[in-house]
């Protein structure tokens, strides 16, 4: 028996058809057209699944079940999408559409939950039955796996850690609040840091690797002045780091995960980024002699969405 | 069957014979004697228990198990409680010393977990399979039940959640840290936010309602003050709801859970804080137009450590 998992983004919908233990046994790919109606999108997903079934030489009959991961909120009870803003996508019947294609139970989750349950099945997180998983990206999002099980809430709006407050009348959100953990901890807030630092110091290494274009910094060039020496790519890398280590404290005092499992395009960093979050982050700890969650950092990268797609069923 | 719960306190351990169902059939009690080395104070519990079991009418044979909510951490797995503080327990083996007196099934958590067991239980959050407990107090603590059981951490250090933080360089904590959420959310910082305006404006009402000594400022006085119409009552009132909604709504963002239930001692203010918390809390919600958690006040009141303590076999 084997399942499909579908990572649906903003670009791109890459499918996948997946053994038990999550080994991507063949791929397909359609390219995302928001420009198309609901039922249609759904129509050419599905026919790219039977096509990929195909092609990796297994029958509708061993299809297990079919599991996407969609960029916004999704209802598990109700197989209903209420937002995926990239795709256009608003209250639609996910399930019940992509039934009328492909007729087997149909499983929805929200992304970064989806890539969370990958790496708690087949990845760096494999063998434990908790963890929380938080991609690093252009905002912050997060995956909870408790007990084995993906938890995102009584009503699919759960695991959001991004819109955690960290600061109380803190920097604006994009979601209306203020002071968000994403505010903080996402590559948008290291870029932030960065250009406010760079108005007065304009002699950093980072303006250069931005070809003296504030405008064009990216979290990487900022990382990489860092690891130079640049005392002002330090100031925001040590910040940052700073601010993760209280938004994983936060994670820890409410949830104590076995693993927290750091995702996302900052995570790329690697262990630059990673031994310092795990220097930085047990001095936060509400019970310094008890044990800690690891901090890993994810090990699956894109597949994690296809992978966790799959393991939802 | 019935089982015994035990709520270890500061000063007293009551201990109950409950039913199935989460009712108390007989009660008993024995002062905290921290004078007592350790397997004292155990051997005083268990021949209370025994007592209270045979008061009920029920003999050994019909007890199922015992459950101890302790005022600590409490590590499930081992049995062991690594800390209580109140008690003076640092790394006492509670299981395996109880079971010397009563050779049945111990289990052991968290007060706080377990008055929010209770209510998930026999309470509030009866019928529900996943709430949040805040216990407003001096702290604030918190109890977790996920999918109809309680979530306590990998570690036993979670539904910590009087110390995620809720402002970066915030107030002083007593954990070490600074912004835990408990600094703003329990009785104590409301007798804070008070006491710092009162210096300001000593003509308020709190101030005739603490006979003029600001250090005999209690929560229950800020909200009397604020129900009758005092300037200063009910801006600290405003702002505390203010506090408690962001709280509530990080919460929310993590665990979206079906039910958030407030008890402790400031929700005694009853009516007049939830009508309050209910009005701000969805100003802060990240999906306004989807469903959020239901806000209520724990039903249980002191009965509650007993309830989920028995309820966590």
């Amino acid at each position: 028996m084997v399942r499909i998992g579908i990572d649906v983004g903003g670009t791109g919908i890459q499918i996948g058809v997946v053994d038990r233990l999550g080994n991507i046994l063949q791929k397909g790919e359609v390219v995302t057209r928001t420009d198309l109606p609901f039922d249609e999108q759904i129509a050419q997903m599905a026919a790219c699944c039977l096509d990929t079934l195909t092609r990796s030489g297994h029958s509708l009959d061993e299809l297990e079940s079919i599991g996407a991961g969609v960029p916004g909120v999704a209802n598990q009870a109700t197989g209903v999408i209420p937002f995926c803003t990239n795709l256009g996508w608003h209250d639609v019947p996910f399930r019940t559409e992509f039934q009328k294609h492909i007729n087997k139970p149909i499983y929805i989750d929200n992304d970064a939950t989806v890539a969370g349950l990958a790496e708690s099945v087949a990845g760096v997180s494999a063998g434990t039955s908790s963890s929380v998983f938080i991609t690093l990206g252009t905002g912050v999002g997060g995956g909870i796996v408790i007990n084995g099980k993906v938890w995102s809430g009584a009503h699919g709006v759960g695991s959001e850690i991004g819109h955690m407050t960290l600061e109380l009348d803190g920097e604006p959100c994009t979601c209306g609040n203020r002071g968000c953990l994403e505010r903080y901890c996402s590559a948008t807030a290291i870029i932030r840091m960065a250009r406010e630092l760079l108005a007065t110091h304009p002699d950093s290494e980072i303006m250069a690797l931005c070809g003296g274009k504030p405008e064009r910094i990216n979290a990487k060039m900022v990382f990489a002045a860092a690891r130079n020496g640049d005392a002002i790519g330090q100031k925001v890398f040590r910040r940052y780091v700073c601010y993760l280590a209280q938004a994983i404290n936060s994670i820890t005092a409410i949830l104590d995960p076995e693993v927290i499992v750091l995702g996302g395009g900052v995570s790329k960093a690697g262990d630059f980024l990673l031994d310092a979050v795990r220097e930085e982050t047990p001095k936060y700890a509400l019970f310094k002699s008890l044990p800690l969650p690891r901090i890993e950092l994810a090990r699956l990268g894109s597949d994690a969405g296809i992978i966790g797609a799959a393991m939802l069923g």
